[in-house]
This record gives structure tokens, C-alpha cells and sequence, in this order.
């Protein structure tokens, strides 16, 4: 069954609807301890199933993405006395719904998910494309499952109590799906600023849609990723590398920071190994630089950073590591090999790009 | 893609060929405590690929088919630098194809896996069909996916050393197919028996062949267990909660000796709610009696067994108990409901029956 997209502001009614439609299950919302305070009296005030459900909560942030998490969430579900027909709505972000997700895939052996997502990030990345899992042994999202939710509802009314630094986030994803859809979609990104106060999320609606559908395009002709679905990768085996690297020098850098960051160093790659216009590829950088700042690294880095990439799951050896790299705005290349010293070189351009001494 | 069951003795030879069309990639071999010592020397002698393979061996039991288990049976994939496209294959019983199918599943959310059984109980139940999973929580099989193997090969040259209740877990099995198929096949079952000297596992491959063909074409019309693939769950609920409970007391009873019980006592449940001959119920009972002796209860323990039934996957509320019964031998009938006194006259009758005071 093929995940419904509902891009709504009505989201109690909807919310509602979906859960008649299969059959008035029981219901268990997963919030973290910032949603649950935060949006769940919202959506329990404007949706009877929500007002019915059991709610259970788990701690926030990535660093609690993890398998003791996963565990209390489980031992929750049985608690409860969940069945394989208890729905669970995921309400938060995407930690929520990665481990809220792969929670339904797994307890007994599959139980069917909805997603809210409540950040920009998770609107236009987690919610959508079944990509579940928690992290393991210091390395994002190790284990998991493909397990498409039965819908994502999506929204933009939590998003205005929303920290800056999580709609930068989720402004990331979007600027990845402009770069792989056209030089039109990319352009209208880089010509307005997620930064206060010339962003307003009310407006945002639209956009979101449109970044959306780029993604879900390209997940409904590969959802394994086995092929094309690679494509969504671009500026994430480096920005994965980053975000854990920076996990480990217990000074967290978020998601979408990352994938801003590694954006440009796999531009800086696109450029070296396929050609990349290096004009994109400036006015791409400055635009980052301006928006997100840099993340600062030295050579004594790399080697580092070039074995956490060797863990990426896309790569089918350890010798090589697999990137997703363009050609142009709109024309990816999967399964691009590139050597640590290809990397070491586009890490020193990234550097000079980002004035980092 | 189907799961490709193989029949066969010339088991190395086989996973050679099958590793080179894969594409001969790295191959990891989970085994436990036992099957690393006794059968991965043999399978290593006869296969160029389990030769080259990293072993990855898991403590045997299923008491330790948990969560820790699979922790640390996923750090040793991280540890060998295992990709997406590299190949596991499970050498072992059902804990190791359930706790492997189930790694294979998860790990970088998915690579693929081959099941190579080397007890009776295996080769005809845990080693088809894709259910993986862990118990969780004191309660069997509760973390899970679907997940089907690429391959099972199943062979009867690793049988000879088995201890007798291996064998005897494995024919409750077969029982339970005879009953699911038709007359003619429980028959040819009741008319032998798993008790040495009378059993020889060399001139099973065929009886097996017949019993696993009967599982997977119940399989195939249903992978999810949303419809008949629940037919395979005859003697589970009941079996399930026996082996729930012995382990609880601390005195654990094998799989198919809780099966081979808990086929007795649905059959007085098929025969209280549907009717199911009082003859056959007789002498199935007897055989029952006969080759596995009787698992002793009184009727205190019927609200605990009761209790865990009510944690079964296939309910779909917590008030309803769900069996599948028979109306006869070959015509099973899924979703039939039972109340916690029908349940409890079951046991009683279960009791006369097994002569249990």
C-alpha cells in the first residue's frame, strides 16, 4: 500500500478520518517529552481519536534514537496490551517517527503507522519514504527497515514555535530536492532566507509540497534503494560523517546543519569528479556560508571523517566509498566512487569556500 | 522475491552455487555455540564459500534469543565491515535463523540471507516462511518483521547426532501439517514414530519435503498473516503459552513438545466449538501420550496460561482469545474466538486425556 500524502492545516479532522477509514483501530500516539507537552494538547483538542488514545512517551533528541529507547517504546506497546492492529500516530519529529516507525514494523512483526510530522525537517525528509531505524554503536541509523507509513498528515501549523535552528534544518532537505529537481525549484530557494523574521512558515505550505513530491517521486520508483532512491543521498555520506563525527566530540551539530555542509563539500566532489558547474557550485556555497556558517575543520580531521563514511550504507564495500554526485542542477549520478584522496581534496576546496583557516 | 527451498544432501556444493549467483559476495555465517563446532567444520569442508565466510557465532538457546544477543550479533556485522551486499547465512536451528533472518532484516535495513537448518524442527518450520524475529520481554517471537530468505537448503545430514527431543520438537511439527494437509498424510506420520531406534533420519528427506511443501503454499497465499497463513498457528496458542509458562518456572520445555501439547488441546477446543471427531481427537491424544509423555498442569495454572494467550500476535483485541481449529483433519478455520472458560474445559479434558491427576 502506497503511503497517502494529505498537505493539510486541518489536521485534527483529517487525522480523524484516516483512523474511521481503517476501521476505528485503538490508537497510541508517540510523542517525545518536547511534542507531548508542547503540540499533543493541540492535536487532542481538535481530533477525537487523538482525545482516545494512549500516549506514550519517549525522550527527545537523536541521541536518544537508540536501542534502550526503542526497548522502553516496545515494552510500552506491550503494556498497553498493543495489538498487530493498534495503530500508532508518530507525533514529533524525525526521531520520532524513525523509532516510532520501526517500532510498528517490528513489534509483533508489523503493526501500521501514521505520520505528524511536527519540525520542517521531518515534513520534508522523515515523514515521507518509509526510511525507519534507530542508531547503533555511535553510527546513525544502523539498523532499521523500509516501512512506508499508511500516510503522512502534513502541516505547517506547529512549525512557528519552532527553534531557528530546526527549520535551517529542514530548509536543507529542500535545498538537496531543488539541487536534484531544476535550476526553477532551486533558484526560488536560494533567493529567499529561512532566517528570521523574513520567514514566515504560514506562507511555507506550498513549497513544502513541491519538495515533497520531489522526494516521493523518487521513492516510489525505488523504495529499497536499490537504484535511483540513491539520489535523495546527495550531501549526506559526507553530512552523516560530520553529524557523527561531531557526536563524538560530544559538540552535536543538527541533521539538516550537516547535510548543508556536506551539500557543499559533494558539490565541490560533483565539480572535480563529474564537471559541476563551478559557478553553481559558488553561488551554492556562499548562499550556505551565509545562512548556516561553516562547520570548522582541520586536515588532522580527515581520516577520521573518511572512516565514518566508509560505514555509509550505500557503499557495497569497504574499499570504496559510494556517492551520489551531479552533474548539473536537476542531473544526478548514483553510485559514484570517489578516493580518500579525491575527498581529502574537496574537503581542502570546502575549507577555502567556507573561509576556515 | 521467493524463497528458493532446496532438497538436498549435497549441501556444500549447493550454497557454492548459490553464492555465485548472488554475485559472489562476502559472506557472514551465523552460528550458535553448538553449530559452530560440530557442523560448520563439515559445511567448511564441503564449500569454498563457507570456507572464506566470517563466522559470527551467537550463544545457543533460545533463552538467548534476545535483544542482547542481536546487539552484540550486529556490533560483529559492524566489526567485519558488512554492507548491505553482503550475504549471511544462517547455520543453525530456528534461533539462529529467526535471530539472523532477523539481523539480516535490520541491519542498514536489509541484506539478504540464506537458511541452512541442521535440526528437524528448523527444516521444516523456522528455516521457510520469513517470520524472524526475538522474544522480548519474557514473552516468545514479540520483536519481529516478515522477512523471507533467499534460499533455504535443507538436507537431513546434519540430523544423525541430534539428541531425541530435537527430533521429536521436529515431528510435532510435521504432526501439525498432517493435520493442517489431509488424512492420507497424518496418517503415514501416525503410523511411525520419532523414538529411536524405530526413526532414521536418513530416509526422512522425502516425509520432510512433503511436510515443508504444505507449509509454503500456505505461506505464499499470505505472507503477512492476515489471513490463512494463520492456519500454521494451529497448537501455537495454546503451545506458546505451555512454553511461556515453563520458562517463567524455570523449568523451559522445547518448542515441539509445548506444540505436540497444545495440538491436543485445541483439538478439544475444535471439538467442543466445531465439532471435530471425538475418534480422531482419541487417537491423536494417544499418540501424543505415547511418543511425548504429558505436560503437567492443574487448574491453578489456568489463569496464567490464560493471561499469556491474551498476548498473542494474532489478536486482534485483548478480550478475544484467537485460534485456529479444525472442523476436521485437512479443513482448518482461522479467527475463532475462545472465552477464558472454554479455554479452562479444554485443559480439563486435556488433562483426562493425559492422564494427568
Amino acid at each position: 500500500m502506497k503511503e497517502k500524502l494529505i498537505f493539510t492545516n486541518l489536521v485534527g479532522e483529517v487525522v480523524d478520518g484516516l483512523v474511521a477509514e481503517l476501521g476505528n483501530p485503538r490508537v497510541a500516539i508517540v510523542a517525545d517529552t518536547n511534542t507531548a507537552q508542547l503540540v499533543l494538547p493541540l492535536l487532542v483538542n481538535e481530533s477525537k481519536a487523538a482525545a482516545a488514545a494512549t500516549v506514550i512517551t519517549v525522550k527527545s533528541g537523536d541521541v536518544n534514537k537508540n536501542i534502550d529507547t526503542l526497548s522502553d517504546l516496545w515494552k510500552k506497546l506491550m503494556d498497553m496490551e498493543a495489538t498487530r492492529n493498534t495503530l500508532i500516530i508518530n507525533l514529533g519529529g524525525g526521531v520520532v517517527s524513525d523509532m516510532g516507525g520501526f517500532a510498528a514494523a517490528t513489534f509483533k512483526r508489523g503493526m501500521r503507522c501514521i505520520n505528524i510530522p511536527t519540525t520542517l525537517l521531518a515534513a520534508v525528509d522523515a515523514s515521507v519514504g518509509g526510511k525507519t531505524g534507530i542508531n547503533f554503536n555511535g553510527l546513525k541509523n544502523q539498523i532499521g527497515v523500509f516501512s512506508e507509513p499508511v500516510a503522512a498528515v502534513i502541516s505547517t501549523i506547529y512549525f512557528n514555535t519552532l527553534p531557528q535552528q530546526e527549520i535551517m534544518s529542514g530548509y536543507a532537505e529542500m535545498l538537496k530536492h531543488g539541487l536534484l529537481e531544476n535550476p526553477d525549484t532551486l533558484g526560488k530557494l536560494l533567493a529567499s532566507s529561512p532566517v528570521y523574521p523574513m520567514f514566515d512558515a504560514t506562507r511555507l505550505l506550498p513549497l513544502i509540497e513541491e519538495s515533497v513530491l520531489v522526494k516521493s517521486r523518487i521513492v516510489e520508483k525505488d523504495i529499497t534503494e536499490s537504484g535511483i532512491r540513491k539520489a535523495l543521498n546527495l550531501g549526506h555520506t559526507i553530512g552523516h560523517a560530520f553529524e557523527a563525527y561531531s557526536y563524538r566530540r560530544k559538540s552535536p551539530i543538527p541533521h539538516g546543519y550537516a547535510v548543508a555542509w556536506g551539500l557543499v563539500v559533494e558539490l565541490v566532489l560533483s565539480h572535480i569528479i563529474l564537471g559541476f558547474p563551478s559557478d553553481e557550485l559558488q553561488r551554492f556555497a556562499a548562499y550556505v556560508l551565509e545562512n548556516y556558517g561553516a562547520y570548522e575543520i582541520t586536515c588532522d580531521d580527515y581520516p577520521a571523517l573518511v572512516a565514518d563514511m566508509r560505514q555509509d550504507k550505500k557503499n557495497s564495500s569497504p574499499d570504496n566509498i559510494n556517492f551520489t554526485l551531479l552533474e548539473n542542477v536537476g542531473v544526478p549520478r548514483i553510485n559514484i566512487n570517489a578516493t580518500a584522496e579525491q575527498i581529502g581534496g574537496a574537503l581542502d576546496i570546502y575549507r577555502d569556500l567556507m573561509h576556515i583557516a
